[in-house]
């Protein structure tokens, strides 16, 4: 992938060290596409991965410095940075989940939140902290590789890091990547000043700056455009900035279609589908499967289904919508309120339109995986409406193991409708009218279509490779002297 | 002012017709500056105004066409369109002041609200309709009046009204004003994308697009540049829009000194100002005059209120916080549980930190006109944090008629922040512990910088006349042909 050692840095690193019934510590991988990619390029190239340490475990290991991992399928190296269990709650949690996840996602109640107090200037602080240990971190390991390494920064709990890495070696070559949307200039200007220009000089330090979704690229564009001394030309997506040119870059990810097929095929994933075809008998299958947020939209998914049940009455008793929920972030009380209110509005929607014989919502809220993976491949249509999302996985694998010509059901504001809208059916996702006619358009459409449009929306997620998405980031960086490539 | 008769269009009327206890049907001027300034420019050019029936009075004038009405110091022309109660309301409630003002002022629980629905797309009609008896109304009295008119269209009730207007008469030269901000282009996708067409085609109708603040013209623009067909130019402010160069300007309306002195002069002012200052005694006085609005940010200015005198206990029993607040759109369920919410913040503090003695917030919702501006002569601080506000009239009249060199805390997001900036505290609204701290230094500012301050913000307002706020949108019409004048 490169010719020069790799440097990744995340919150989350690709392992996390458990330990045993006997009492051993034994490193588990992390799921999902990103760490196959990520580990795979890293074994290729040479270098390390830099996160922070997330369990007891994981923190003795830290003690000892660099790790050199060898699981099933892949060997790298990896240094995780120890902090202290306040200090990265309010880093964690104060600042990255409860600040930056809900600018980015337009989340807040803006006449009653956020309230910026002393509480959030001493998360703030310790923010700054963290990502200043993950720069001196990243300025280190670079140095012991000799050579000029090529780092990617993954995310927006670093978005400091580029600039504090760049302050520390300014010859770096710096990636930094947002797996999340990126608010809108007018949207951004709820921070305090002070807090925005950190922000986006933070991740001006990177050369080269990705997101999943032209929308999310463009947004950041304009909201540097208020940045005093940056100047942004929006055409060619250069922001100039401190004498270089900050090149923004739209670079969706992708999942790993061949992983996905597999672990479909594994027993549980078979029990949990077949028990799942016994229970919905001839009845279709409206589908949802998410983490508790409150950027999903699972409200208004069940509001515009009970709105699809009142608008069409012949299909009472015909349909079920099963949404299959993955406890999120419990500890942030907008999240315990929401998850609530979804609850008690699938309770009512089941008293009202309900019988003995037929409820028509199933909610659950569960982690169960294997469930998950059977659910896909039995939806006859799929409803993906985030209020925004930075991509969204669900609408890539979804059509990956769906084995019924299912409809997909994908929000406008989701970073794979860039890639996938022409075949789904779009929804702006406050329309609940729209999405209600877009699930009666989804299960009565003619087989043909249905056919159709489940081919193009495979052969989308297929045609783009996940080894492509960390190869384009690294040759992004090796091409720095022509920002128009 | 102008060469050619004027029409000015508006949602609500400059004359309210009422029935006195005799039973005559009198006319009553509304209030404010808005209305003196065009209906001076009415009186001078010619023309008439044009507005929707308010009252069942207003209704019997309308039904009568063309109204002549001469008041104490103005004489013109008046023709009110009658709407049925239902469609108006759609139009006024459902659309005008729940999505339009809701989505400009950024004031929607993403994760919640809005819910667009049929409830939506029947307001939505209404809305569509009432935009077209404006038009048809504007286009039928240019034709009668002869000559080519200048159409002055006022606010975001009737934003459709310059496309449909230029549809009737295609010649006619349109100018259109917002009074109200204008949401970022990420906010402004939350409407479904037929709508965000629509509104910004309706307006786009306009030769001249006008706005208070640098901010909303700006806002504008950038949601310009995602309307197909639309090219819009930041640096020179034209949007090219189907063969024509739409003109965007930023012109910000003023108050008019001379009338609010009088105004103040008056023997209920007076009265309340003797008997505000009886009841203040030494303390000083943190004010805040404003409508109950969801955009005010009351709340926040209450915790920030509560912050300082945690922060600063010296002050405890030295000031007092007084709210004025006029009720507003009591019949918007959101209003009404925002109020509540302010009242228990303040019972609350008072409850937390308050004696027998000293109450630390005097919460007051009622329309007491004389008690404002009495309490504006009074105030040693004047709070003003919106959310976001399209200008802010009371951060312009405080500083006329205070006569404590008080000091103005200003919202960034107030349009008024533009001229009155420099001269005030700024605050990001959000954050209230900035906005504790800024109420602590309004306090504490030394007497000399004091009245420096106040004297600038007096000059300042003095020399932006209301009269040259008509006279700019007249002239930018009648300068057509050079778009960078």
């Amino acid at each position: 992938v490169s010719d020069r050692p790799l440097i990744i840095a995340s919150n989350r690193g690709p392992i996390q060290f458990v330990r045993t019934d006997d009492g051993d510590v034994i490193p588990k991988r992390g799921g999902g596409g990103l760490v196959t990619a990520l580990t795979g390029a890293l074994q290729l190239s040479g270098g390390l991965w830099i996160a922070a340490a997330m369990s007891e475990e994981d923190r003795e290991q830290a003690a000892g410095g660099r790790v050199d991992v060898a699981t099933e399928d892949t060997k790298f190296s990896l240094r995780y940075l120890s902090f202290e269990p306040q200090e990265y709650d309010r880093f964690y949690n104060g600042v990255s989940n409860r600040i930056l996840w809900f600018l980015h996602h337009y989340l807040w109640d803006l006449p009653r939140s956020p309230r910026f107090d002393e509480a959030t200037k001493a998360a703030w602080e310790s923010y700054v902290r963290v990502n200043q240990a993950f720069a001196d971190a990243l300025a280190e390991e670079g140095e012991a590789l000799g050579g000029r390494p090529t780092y990617l920064v993954q995310d927006y709990h670093l978005s400091l890091t580029p600039r504090l890495l760049r302050e520390r070696r300014p010859d770096a070559r710096v990636g930094y990547f947002s797996h999340i949307p990126f608010a809108g200039p007018g949207y951004f200007r709820t921070l305090p000043g002070a807090l925005q220009g950190e922000l986006l000089s933070g991740i001006l330090g990177a050369d080269v700056v990705g997101f999943h979704a032209q929308g999310w690229a463009e947004n950041f564009l304009l909201s540097c455009r208020s940045l005093p001394g940056a100047r942004a030309d929006l055409r060619r997506r250069i922001v100039h900035w401190q004498g270089r040119q900050v090149r923004v870059r739209v670079n969706p990810i992708s999942i790993e279609v061949g992983a996905l097929k597999e672990e479909a095929a594994a027993e549980p994933v078979v029990r949990a589908r077949k028990e799942l075809a016994a229970w919905l008998g001839q009845r279709k299958l409206v589908l949802r499967v998410d983490r508790t947020d409150l950027s999903k939209n699972i409200l208004r998914g069940l509001l515009a289904f009970e709105l699809f049940l009142r608008r069409h009455p012949e299909w009472r008793r015909r349909v079920v919508h099963l949404a299959l929920l993955n406890p999120s972030r419990e500890s942030v009380p907008e999240y315990r309120a929401y998850t609530r209110e979804c609850v008690r509005a699938a309770d009512r929607i089941n008293d009202e339109l309900g019988d003995e014989d037929w409820q028509p919502v199933d909610f659950r809220v569960q982690d169960d995986y294997p469930m998950s993976l059977a659910s896909y491949c039995l939806y006859d249509v799929l409803l993906v409406n985030p209020v925004i999302d930075g991509m969204n996985l669900v609408a890539k694998e979804g059509p990956i193991l769906n084995r019924r010509n299912g409809v997909l059901i994908l929000s406008e504001n989701a970073g794979a409708f860039d890639e996938l809208g022409t075949h789904a059916l779009g929804v702006n996702p406050f329309d609940i009218l729209g999405t209600a006619e877009a699930i009666a358009t989804g299960l009565e459409m003619p087989e043909e279509e249905r056919a159709g449009r489940a081919g193009r929306l495979r052969a989308e997620v297929r045609g783009n490779r996940l080894d492509r998405w960390v190869k384009a980031q690294v040759d992004d960086l090796r091409l720095g002297g022509d920002p128009g490539a």
